[in-house]
Parts: C-alpha cells; sequence; structure tokens
C-alpha cells in the first residue's frame, strides 16, 4: 500500500479544530455525528458573531475568537491560529465556513492535516459563491467536494465528492441546500475515515481503505 | 415560457450531420437509438480513416471526408464543413468525436444547432483528454456534459450532464469507458428532446420541458 496516512502515530480520539465564520451548520453536523475516534476540542472564529461559536458552546466545545484586523499581516493572523490550535492540543483542522485562505504559515503547520468542505465539485467553481457560480453557468450536476487544504483555492487533494442535481428553477440558496445535505454527511464520514487510519494520500490522489 | 427553440420552424424528420474523427462510438449510439424525429443525414470526417465513416456506410448513412491540410486556413475548411452539410440539407450537428475546434465561421451558419458531448462535467476538465485529466487530479465524480457548441472548448450552454464515479483503481482507459456509457445514453436523449420541440435556451441556461 503506497500512499501516506496524515493522522498516522497521533493519539486518539483525534482531537478536532473547526475553523469556521458563518453559521456553522458544518459544525453542527460533525458533533451531530459524534464521529468515531473524533472529538470536537476547539472551534475557532474569524467573527466574534458566528453562529458557530454558539453551537460550540452549547455542544460544551470551547471556542476562541481572532480578529483578522487585530493582526499586522495575513501571516501573524495565521501563526496565531497555530498557536490557538496548538494550546488546545488539536490534531486536526476542519474548515467549516471559513472565509479566509490559509497561508504557509499555517498550512506547512497542519500539512494534509486540514480539510475542507466546498459546494461544488472541484476543479469546478473553486472560490466564493459556488452554488451562485454554478446556477450562473447553468449546469446540470453539481455537488460538494471534501478536501485536504493546499495553498490554492480549493485545489487540495480530493477525499469525497457527492454529485447533487441542478433543478431548472434554483437559485443560489436553494441549490446550497440542496448540496448542503452532501456536506453534512460527507465531512463527518471523512473525519471517520481519518479517524480510522483508513485514508492514504500519494500527491494528488487520495485512497479511502475498506473498512 | 421563456427561451429560444433552437429548431422551431425546421421540418421533421430533423437531418443530422455527425463531425467525428475517430472511431463514432457516440455515431453508433445515435444510429442504434433510432432516435425519433432525427434521421441521420450524414457522417463528415476530417481523417479518411475514421473508423466513424465505416459505422455509417454500414447503417447507409452518406458519408464525405473533409481533410484540413487542402485548405488554407481553419475559415477555409469550416466554410466548406458549412457548404457540405449544407448540400447534404442537414438542419442539426452532432459533434461525435470531433477533435478541431470550429470558428465562427462554422457556429454562425448552425447556432444553437451544433451539440458535443465532452467526456467530463463541464466546466471541469475541458479540452483534450479529459478522463485522464480528471484521474491526473484525482476526483472522485466526474461524468459527461451534452452541450450546445460556442467558440470556446466545452464552455457552451448545458443541455444534459451525468455523473460518473471514479475508482481507486482507473486509468484514463477504464474511466473514459464508464462515462462512455452515459454519452452513449445522454448524446441520442438530447436530439429527441430537441427534435421533439422541448429544449429551450435563454443565454446560458437550458431547460428541457417536460414531455
Amino acid at each position: 500500500m503506497t500512499g501516506v496516512d496524515p493522522v498516522a502515530g497521533l493519539p486518539r480520539p483525534l482531537r478536532l479544530g473547526v475553523l469556521a465564520s458563518g453559521s456553522g451548520s458544518n459544525l453542527q453536523a460533525v458533533l451531530d455525528a459524534a464521529v468515531p475516534g473524533v472529538v470536537p476540542a476547539l472551534v475557532l472564529s474569524d467573527k466574534p458573531a458566528a453562529g458557530a461559536l454558539e453551537r460550540a458552546r452549547r455542544a460544551g466545545v470551547a471556542t476562541e475568537v481572532l480578529r483578522p484586523r487585530d493582526f499586522a499581516s495575513r501571516e501573524a493572523f495565521d501563526a496565531a491560529l497555530v498557536e490557538t490550535l496548538r494550546r488546545h492540543d488539536t490534531h486536526l483542522v476542519a474548515l467549516a465556513g471559513f472565509m479566509r485562505l490559509l497561508t504557509p504559515v499555517f498550512l506547512d503547520e497542519f500539512r494534509l492535516r486540514v480539510v475542507n468542505v466546498h459546494p461544488a465539485l472541484c476543479p469546478s467553481f473553486p472560490g466564493l459563491n459556488a452554488p451562485a457560480q454554478a446556477v450562473g453557468w447553468g449546469v446540470k450536476v453539481t455537488g460538494c467536494t471534501v478536501h485536504f487544504v493546499d495553498a490554492g483555492v480549493d485545489t487540495g487533494p480530493i477525499i469525497a465528492q457527492a454529485a447533487v442535481p441542478v433543478a431548472d428553477d434554483d437559485t443560489a440558496d436553494t441549490l446550497h441546500d440542496r448540496i448542503r445535505v452532501e456536506e453534512h454527511r460527507l465531512l463527518p464520514a471523512a473525519l471517520g475515515w481519518l479517524a480510522a487510519g483508513r485514508v492514504r494520500v500519494d500527491g494528488r490522489h487520495v485512497r479511502v481503505l475498506p473498512e
């Protein structure tokens, strides 16, 4: 078997840090899934009013807020993210609607241990407002992607994807509602595969071993 | 109901011209489907040895060959394509593995009446060797797209798409074999919807009306 297990040698349960900027519906999916081998240890937001923070408090998960304007550069902000995640002893990071690009300052510290969920079938429609991009293009099929984060915009190695049909009368919102069902299924699933030691990464190629 | 019916006012059955450079498996799918309201009237190839020509002869469909090297420019070649298609009184054109980009000389004559099938979920993996691109990227889901041809590379308004899973051990060939099953289903289906007057185009958006 070729490929790297990104969480080899780490203790279980894996302590998960979740970075979120918004309402945190993907965070809620992870909390609700009670993923075997994963414990949500910290929810970190760049926005003090993010709904994700309230969801974390309700679930008894620690929260932290770091405001980008309090830092002199993206790198300084990312260094603070790293320090905060380390302070909470997190091994693995999930981006759940975190609306910032991460710099190498962050990614080099958590190489292949940062997972993002993107509401499109990458490489289609990277970046912001992917469901609106899909509606604008006029595609008939879109979906969602769970992938390891690299320095590009939604370009990292793909762990899982699910296809979602687009209806003629979809708006970005109705389409995103349909995509979210798959996001909420795939993100906890991918975290569980990681915790179970079933994920192998070989360059851009990710295999999920059978149970 | 908004949108343009691209074949409004044309007589039935629609006389179909198929442009093919290769073995012609998509041509065969159209021949086998015996699409209601569509009659294959001409198979035109840029390669004298294209297997598609033999398939056409076996089915009793007229064939023509135009070799690009016999023409001074892409525009001159495309003008000859148009002349040949007109001589055979074709209303609608399907690209079935036709390995050339069409210029406005051609597209302006057959606006919204040229249909292509591309072995990826556009806008992912446009251009040549889409299944190899998908394997190289490491996607978990790809598919095929039937779309109207515009001046871009696989960028035109999408009529239909189908998702196809990628297996861990797929090569470009094994993946394309799986995609072809959907190509062979979607292309005849789309031609049938057109012939039945069920297709409406509004900018980039294509609706297929219920039967």
